[in-house]
């Protein structure tokens, strides 16, 4: 592990997710996103539409992690309660953010403006908005707390939007050794030498299922290109005195 | 809300899934089936590969809720630690189950059955086992938290011979109104006072993008049956008041 690792957590948040009617594709998006340019994704949650469970895991994972980024629940609805409990867990005030209802302006006229809709630009005392290309609703940023929307393209438009700004540390590194239909019980125990012969290198051992029966794949991760590559060989040659 | 609510949460433990590499497809499937059988999904987290994290989300999470499902990490290599993990966060020994040993020599002769191959038998105490149809290794049950394959194949065949030894609670029941182009902001406002209107009933508005435009979805849920209904017709009226 580098010392300047910046780390983040996912937040969740949805009923619609929770009883699996609607299936998260954010998650792996922001995964994917966060690898790419250094920054260590450690935690996931999914909470539902409450009030106490997101205030509560807004500030349990703010505090534990460099960044926070929400999904859902910033829509117009009465469901949507995401933007009043960041507020709620930085006991900041909220109210309409003339900024966020400029925005709200290039899609609707004035005079469709109404409650429901103003209720997209409240937002929390002190937060720097998020632009929102697709429908103009933005998203927010408040301290180390990113907030997102819940429908995937616009999530994407956010991340897209946010990334520049955002400290990254050195970039995790990644080769994958195909290990076939090669019994993961047949090299573990060699991968575990190597494992404890590579501190600094993060060895996995990743099953799945095809038609012909067990695939396995081994995945090794670092933030050292040279130790990466060592590992590599050395799986690599254990996978191989094994399979010739 | 009924009163007697079983409620769960589900634990995914995986480096692979926090880097992007594999999507996580178990979560949905879960949440499925707990509906179906009238169990609340509460909550959800995804942790690393690493002790400390997994033994803390144990703990948190089989504290609040009535069953927890944790899923990955019970395979051969040095990177699979659940059952060490789930053993230290209920205090208790782990050590070679017999009953796990023999179903792994249905599937492996006993010269092949290695260390690492007898890590998958290693069991916390007083663990009962869960079986594993498709590559033998258990699964296990302590408590109330049930230990599953990562494999969402495997998963799944352990999840259907759990289920019918949960307790549940009453069903959720849920309808779905299709609000088609008409934008949220249109209807929030009558929407909320439905809300209000019927509060052991929880109503939801869900985006989705199509090539079209934005598509709505409203969800109305409830374990009464009669509120849902009454519930579903007032959603119907607002919608048609406002198509019309």
């Amino acid at each position: 592990m580098s010392t300047d690792t910046v780390t983040a957590a996912i937040l969740v948040i949805g009923d619609e997710i929770l009883s699996g009617r609607t299936k998260d594709r954010n998650i792996g998006t922001i995964a994917d996103y966060l690898t790419a340019i250094g920054i260590a994704l450690r935690e996931v949650r999914i909470v539902p539409d409450e009030a106490e469970a997101i205030v509560a895991a807004v500030n349990a994972l703010r505090a534990s992690h460099t960044y926070l980024f929400t999904t859902g629940g910033i829509g117009p609805t009465h469901d949507d309660i995401t933007a009043d409990c960041v507020a709620a867990a930085f006991g900041v005030g909220i109210d309409v953010d003339p900024r966020a209802r400029a925005m709200l302006l290039e899609r609707h006229k004035p005079e469709d403006l109404n409650a429901a809709r103003l209720r997209m630009a409240r937002i929390p005392e002190g937060a720097d908005l998020i632009p929102n290309p697709i429908s103009k609703a933005p998203g927010f940023h408040i301290g180390n707390v990113f907030v997102m929307a819940g429908v995937p393209a616009i999530m994407q438009a956010m991340l897209d939007a946010v990334g520049p700004s955002l400290a990254t540390g050195a970039r995790m590194l990644s080769e994958t050794i195909e290990a076939g239909g090669l019994p993961e019980g047949a090299y573990a125990g060699g991968l575990a030498e190597i494992a404890k012969d590579f501190p600094g290198v993060s060895i996995g051992s990743y099953p799945s299922m095809t038609e012909a029966g067990f695939r396995n794949r081994i995945v090794v991760r670092s933030t050292d290109a040279a130790a990466l590559a060592e590992a590599q060989g050395a799986v690599q040659a254990l996978v191989a005195g094994l399979t010739g």
